[in-house]
């Protein structure tokens, strides 16, 4: 039997990766990498970091290229889904022509790999077709959510209340309903200007646990154009950003 | 200037502890511990392993009694505010007395301190009080929710969808508006059988992470009596129960 171990490594400092997956680390035979062809240099470096300096076997580094994803249509979740297929094609090849039997093969996923993250609908969409088998194995990670509250000193939810986590394309239909604390991932388009008329707090974060970590928390109608102008200039100098927020309404 | 650290130690394995919680946990001269009285062993294990294992040098462990908390009470939120109170009573008098200024003090939490814990209000509490200074670093964990679904090997949210972390308390009132995935913690009462009569789905876990792990997954009226049962016996055998679970309502 293969073996897969899809591990998180945690969303921004090294260290935020678990002594759990050092140790699933060191079982792999072959790391798969999904090369995006981006920018993001220093994803790939904390990903490099982290074999540096808590592998101490011998692994080979099997990459392909990451399909590319239709950002034109507005029909989101069905480009997503066509997305996996094609790039849950050119994993199951992975699996079949790099892994041998009774081998370890893995994928590094970015904080935690439940959460906006498709590797395990890939993983469950090559098993279900059933052209390659093997078992495998999921380890949590550090959610650049918890990355951060943790940051700005705050609890995710407040005593006896939900909390929901959900993306800038939803918050821009409004405040989620039944809750007052919200996380907002995946927002390319500054969605939390649209509750600046509301008496709400924003903490906000880019780059979360990285060198060029950002932080700011205030009232959002205070601090929203500061985040605006502040998220534009990174994204500016670095050619990217990758930045998150929790929304709490005051009572 | 003393220093305050708040380390999420992870919420089972002691496995989970990460990197920098490692790091952590070696600047720290005294270990404050509130003593809950209660016959949850294992968890008092998972924390001294993970000192035992990680730990390099000299440390001292304060304990102090946990005030108890009024559970008669309706009142959820002002009991557990009241319970607050004391505690940062307890925890200001051990800053004060145990702590020499320059010294690294440290409270142990288990999962992460952003989640359904009180001991990031407690410190905040102390500080606006004024009463004794000191400056406090928060450390992320892997938490309970996140073990959940990677023994699952589950998602927590699905593509572009929010998700929501809730209590049982809330659960019985309904489920929740606009989110068809949920996360229900600290829910003594069972109450996912409320919504046995609609087409959800459940994976549920006690004790995640630990040799007393118990899983069950299935459409929920399905699986309900059989999780009930599996709760009621390992509660009567082990004295404790600690268990969550995602709701999944199917589309
Ligand atoms: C595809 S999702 C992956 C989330 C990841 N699995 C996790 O556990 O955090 C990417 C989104 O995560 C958030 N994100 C990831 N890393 C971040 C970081 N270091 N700082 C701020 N936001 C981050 C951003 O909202 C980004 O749009
Ligand atoms: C007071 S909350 C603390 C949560 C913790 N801070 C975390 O990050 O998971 C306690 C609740 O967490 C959940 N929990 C904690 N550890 C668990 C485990 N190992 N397995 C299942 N549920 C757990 C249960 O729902 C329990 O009622």
């Amino acid at each position: 039997m293969k073996q897969i171990l899809v591990i998180g490594i945690g969303a921004g400092d090294p260290d935020y990766v678990t002594i759990q997956a050092v140790k699933a680390l060191n079982r792999v035979d072959v790391f798969f990498v999904l090369d995006k062809g981006e920018v993001k240099q220093d994803l790939v470096d904390v990903r490099q970091e982290i074999l540096d300096r808590h592998v101490d076997r011998a692994y080979r580094v099997v990459e392909a290229r990451d399909p590319e994803r239709d950002r034109s249509t507005p029909a989101y979740a069905e480009a997503v889904h066509d997305w996996r297929r094609r790039r849950a094609d050119v994993c199951e090849e992975l699996i079949r022509a790099e892994l041998a039997d009774g081998q370890t093969g893995a994928f590094l996923v970015w904080g935690d790999p439940a959460l906006y993250d498709s590797t395990l609908a890939i993983v469950e969409d090559i098993l279900a077709r059933g052209g390659v088998e093997f078992d495998y194995e999921v380890i949590p990670g550090i959610t650049s959510v918890q990355a951060l509250v943790a940051k700005h000193r705050t609890s995710l939810n407040r005593v006896g209340r939900p909390v929901q986590v959900t993306t800038g394309r939803r918050l821009a239909e409004g405040f989620p309903d039944g809750v007052d604390d919200v996380v907002v991932m995946l927002d390319a388009h500054n969605s939390f200007t649209g509750v600046a008329d509301q008496d709400v707090d924003i903490y906000w974060g880019a780059y979360v646990g990285t060198p060029d970590e950002l932080l700011v928390s205030g009232p959002v109608h205070e601090v929203a154009e500061r985040i605006v102008a502040t998220r534009a200039e990174a994204r500016e100098r670095k050619g990217w950003i990758m930045d998150t927020y929790l929304l709490r309404r005051r009572r």
